[in-house]
């Protein structure tokens, strides 16, 4: 049953960016939604509010216990007008599940979705329209009870701020290069990395700037475990053809549940492609590479959507992947879910959910 | 070479909660000390201001990627009236410590000292006198860049917030039941559980949840890599005395060094009692449970000092340590480190540092 929303509109609209300089993530739309929590009250309050500032006590248990969540995905404009959001109720079901790794109460997923959408709805302005743009939702959660000591939260704010975003590739196709980390890890079994919390994007920082100065665009992180099993590739989940088969590894409690991830699954194995989600070890596709078999590399994630990888360094030993080509595969996966996603390509898996305007 | 922090006092000083309500981390005083840092301007604006919440972009980085660090101390109200430090040194170098793994820009330490004295001089009045009381002192670091990129913050705060605490053996020691956790764990080796950092405390309120469920007050954490290493203690260093040696973890890079840990190793060494840091297996303390050799075992962390346990819980399997009564040296290594603290025993280590009136 659709709750109601209480909404207060700007009267101070801001001007729009370029849609050629958007980045990523640096400009926010004119509102924003926000729920509060409190302990008697459960989640209250739903409220769509022009864009500004929050103010909380330098206490709030955010700033110090890291209890926060959060999720990503994308609104597009299509080319007939119309607007589409991927999957986001896989969105709000991965949402609750980083909740309750958090020890957040339950966010009324249904709410959260018609929140999105409303909010949407009314800076639908800011979707930009140019190839490969959109509009970057930020549904999250952040614990606010002014108290230091280490337990969860009495209060908290579910938020969602949105940001209009540039083509990933707006000069084509660019395949990565990627640095294997052997020293620091993102997340172990028994941990938070099945969660989107933040403390695992902070856990990566140290390593992305050190492979980033060495001229790597992104790490490929290692089980915390073995070291040896390959997890993720920086905020993306990784897939390997190799001999015809696309692997992946397989959800093993430290990795991402990625949407894109699940959409690619879905894909190939619609397309008849042999998909195997296992561990799989930084070796054996260093032997793959060796003999020939290694067909191609991508992550998966929603900012870039598929990027291809076209080398990796993984203890000073390079690995170059299809001369660094793009993979045809590839290719295909990106151009068919963007497709879908943008609405160039009509939707044979019921992904898309329009929002009405 | 001193600086100068400005300071902005209240016109409305708050009314004091009486001493035997104080809790912990509950009410906060009249102040607070914050310190800006962009990368143009490195740190700057050192300032004292009335106590009062922040007001931040819902895009700051610390609510999206965690990238935070904190530090816990107290200052006590001596018999003779004089206010103490306990080797405030030591928060700023882990501080800066915990800043390099966060990638967040070093703090000066001297800086960092000399605004920590200056508040506490300015809110002296909220330093509690009951035993046991004390203002505990919490200096942290969040970034406050509004960008959803994930990489290190261009801006933070530095900040100290103070809130007067309460005696944690109100009713006399109590050892504390603990619950030895098997699933979830709290840092790894390559992680980030060497630094003090939001995101290590959200790792384990689940589980702490679950343990006070079941009617234990404390997780004691294992090792993430092969499950039977001891670690920590909730937010406590756990030492153990063995057949007349006593014995804690050593530093191993999951591990945060306390600086409780590192004063109580200094008294052992000096009581000429033997101690030792190395790796601890769970297995070997049960041992010594089952044989008789487990003579004693306690926690060490800033906010209890020092915790006696009682009785442990590894895999439904329950270790009574002295039927759960306080060890003889534990009750000394208290009485001796509050006393230092506190004032009331001379300090022979050069531990205290007073703050001028
Ligand atoms: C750590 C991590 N892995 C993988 C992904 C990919 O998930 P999704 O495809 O749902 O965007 C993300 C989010 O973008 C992520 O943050
Ligand atoms: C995880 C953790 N371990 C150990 C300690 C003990 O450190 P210290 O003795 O410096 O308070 C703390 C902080 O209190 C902590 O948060």
């Amino acid at each position: 049953m659709a709750q109601t929303i209480d909404i207060t509109l700007t009267t101070n609209k801001k001007e729009k960016p370029p849609e050629n300089k958007l980045g990523f993530g640096i400009y926010y739309t004119d509102h924003m939604f926000i729920l509060d929590y409190s302990v008697e009250k459960g989640w209250y309050d739903p409220r769509i509010v022009p864009y500004q500032p929050i103010t909380l006590d330098p206490a709030a248990k955010v700033f110090h216990y890291g209890q926060t969540i959060f999720e990503g995905l994308k609104a597009y404009r299509t080319k007939d007008g119309r607007i589409q959001l991927f999957r986001p109720q896989k969105n709000f079901e991965r949402l609750n599940r980083s909740n309750a790794r958090l020890s957040i109460p339950d966010v009324d997923g249904e709410l959260a979705l018609q929140a999105l959408q409303e909010l949407v709805r009314v800076d639908q302005d800011w979707i930009p329209s140019a190839p490969g743009t959109s509009l970057y939702l930020r549904p999250f959660v952040i614990a606010t009870q002014a108290a230091l000591g280490v337990a969860p939260s009495t209060e908290y704010k579910f938020m969602i701020i949105m940001s209009p975003v540039g083509a990933y590739y707006a000069e084509g196709m660019n395949p990565v290069k990627i640095y294997v980390e052997s020293d620091h890890v993102r997340a172990v079994k028994g941990g938070v990395g099945e969660a989107k919390t933040a403390g695992n994007y902070a856990a990566g920082l140290n390593a992305q700037q050190a492979a980033s100065e060495k001229g790597y665009s992104q790490i490929l992180w290692l089980d915390g475990v073995q070291r040896k099993y390959i997890e993720e590739v920086g905020s993306m989940n990784v897939f390997f053809k190799i001999d015809g088969t696309v692997y992946t590894p397989s959800l093993n409690g430290s990795i991402l549940a990625g949407i894109t991830r699940d959409s690619i699954i879905h894909m190939l194995k619609s397309w008849d492609i042999p998909v195997v989600e296992r561990p799989i070890t930084i070796e054996e596709l260093y032997e793959a590479g060796a003999n020939g078999t290694l067909e191609e590399a991508f992550g998966t994630g929603t900012a870039a959507v598929i990027s291809p990888i076209g080398e990796m360094n993984w203890q000073d030993k390079p690995l170059v992947i299809r001369d660094g080509s793009t993979g045809e595969l590839t290719a295909k996966l990106y151009d068919t879910l963007t497709g879908i996603q943008n609405g160039d390509i009509e939707d044979p898996y019921g992904w898309t959910v329009e929002v009405k305007q």
